[in-house]
């Protein structure tokens, strides 16, 4: 057992502190925690993994993987317009990873909890041969039967997303020496919209009663419309010249149109795309003022023409641009796997 | 992405009708589930991982590694009072594991929860270059503030096991080629009870109001009374004669005594021990009836003497035994991690 972390040590002294905004968790000296939930409201949970290698790069800080693994589901819990409350984390240590590196990653925790107002529920904490794995459960809540749910979506309704979209999946190109991005500025906020995605959690909540349905942005908006669109049955016509595009993105994308496409597919955003009701566009600008988030309008959901490819992304013509189908495919797409 | 197995083809075909006992699940086609808790009730949550080569043997049948990651987690929320309801999964698939070996998985996993009464609300596969690597949170529930907790044990309460103890680690020194066990009926017992441990799931709900304290024995008899005794404060005195071993197990340690000692320190019986007030004695023995699970009292919770040693192994002749203070580190310890 010499050299390797004694895992009851290493949860008294990094992990217990992170636990303390959740009685039920009882500093994680117990088997199990344990969750009330308000009456009259229920949870939202989602689960999502990360490996280093697959979904962030091997020598990403401890910091970067902090606000990664929150960060990709406070996003999920967002889009279905519930308020994440605490969360569950196990950890798989590879035998690189020494304590300074533990350190690191529960300060950032501690720094995400205190920034988005959820606490450390319970976990494990295991060795690996493999690469450093991270598997996180996140718990929202929200009154009973109000999530927004990915099968609401209605014929005539307006599409929307907020922010903007393609920044992380050209921040990821930078990191992996794929794009050369010429300022400095441009290229920290492309890769900061990778490391530090940010998760709508003020507008998420706001939409619930008035989106139809809607989904984070993880694999791509594409994709992710898509998905909105099979579970409703419906289909989905966007404009790519409203797509919301940053500055930073426009001008690394500026003499490639087919990567100015590719972003439509490049995923890891984390923005919140939802149908909503014509009859909601000036409630949405309330919302987007009062949550300061923008919300772009991209198109609008339609009847579905083509069960394979729910989503038409249209240029300022009206003609069809190949956009591709699939979701992101994450960071293997990058290293051949 | 040839040859890679595509994330949401294996969702529809394999998991998703695992999910159907939880409409909140909602067959795994949102990007999070919701769970709703009965007036009343809370939920008791537990998170394990585990990682071939490490927790299990790297050749594990798909049903093996299914049964272990679903019954590690029921014998937690079992030792907590609480009845298992729902269960999120992620797992880390290496580039070895086809789609047999999913199918098999899932299958095991459908038994299972069929058997016990879950179902999948939710989770995440990804790839990884690594050895395969599961992480499940198990939800049960129970009413609010009845969860038997490590910390409440009182001196003079009685120390109490379910079921026998050390067959576990001795399967897995069979299994591991460290142990020749000479009848093939005694050797699959063993065997059976490090890959199929038997959760008490019967026995847990059971306790609610009459046990002070109580544990699932993952980490070894010792180590887990060791817990609750630095929970709640105090000590323990156990009788080497009063812990109940299988006679396969006895069987197995004839001639070797201090392999007899380690039984106590050799984990994943998944057993639960627990304190109870003296009084108990009689309803305990209607409990043990009642759900069918052996349960013997080995000791008493006394006035902690030794704050490093919490729990003391006594022989027949009330003499102090050296049977080791350190949880259980898994599989490790024999493959010289």
């Amino acid at each position: 057992m010499a050299g390797r972390l004694d895992e009851f040590a290493l949860i008294r002294r990094h992990f217990a502190p992170l636990s303390r905004g959740e009685p039920g968790a009882r500093e994680l000296r117990d088997d199990a925690a344990s969750l009330a939930v308000p009456p009259g409201h229920e949870l939202v949970v989602t689960a999502d993994a990360i490996v280093a290698g697959v979904h962030f790069p091997d020598d990403s800080p401890p910091a970067d993987v902090a606000r990664r693994i929150l960060r990709v589901n406070l996003s999920d819990v967002a889009a279905k317009g519930a308020q994440a409350r605490a969360y569950t984390l196990t950890v798989q240590l590879p035998p690189a990873v020494d304590e300074d590196w533990i350190a690191g990653f529960a300060q950032t925790l501690g720094e995400e909890q205190a920034r988005f107002g959820v606490s450390l529920l319970g976990g494990d904490t295991t060795g690996t041969p493999g690469p450093l794995t991270l598997s996180l459960n996140m718990f929202g809540e929200l009154p009973e039967n109000t999530m927004i749910r990915r099968d609401g979506a209605r014929i005539g309704d307006d599409v929307y997303v907020s922010g903007t979209i393609g920044d992380a999946a050209l921040g990821l190109r930078c990191l992996q020496g794929r794009l050369a991005v010429a300022a400095q500025a441009d290229r920290d906020f492309l890769t900061g919209r990778f490391t530090a995605p940010e998760p709508r959690v003020a507008l998420g909540p706001a939409l619930r009663g008035v989106a139809h349905a809607a989904a984070d942005v993880s694999d791509g908006l594409v994709a992710d419309l898509g998905h909105i669109c099979e579970a409703s049955g419906v289909g989905a016509e966007i404009g790519i010249d409203r797509v919301p595009i940053s500055p930073a993105a426009r001008r690394a994308v500026t003499d490639d149109q087919p990567l100015h496409v590719s972003l439509l597919g490049g995923g890891d955003d984390y923005e919140i795309v939802f149908a909503a009701p014509a009859g909601a566009r000036d409630e949405l600008d309330r919302i987007a003022a009062r949550t300061g988030t923008s919300v772009s309008r991209i198109g609008r959901i339609v009847e579905r023409a083509d069960a394979e490819r729910p989503v038409a992304v249209l240029d300022g013509a009206g003609g069809r641009i190949e956009a591709g189908h699939g979701g992101y495919r994450h960071f293997e797409q990058g290293t051949g796997g």
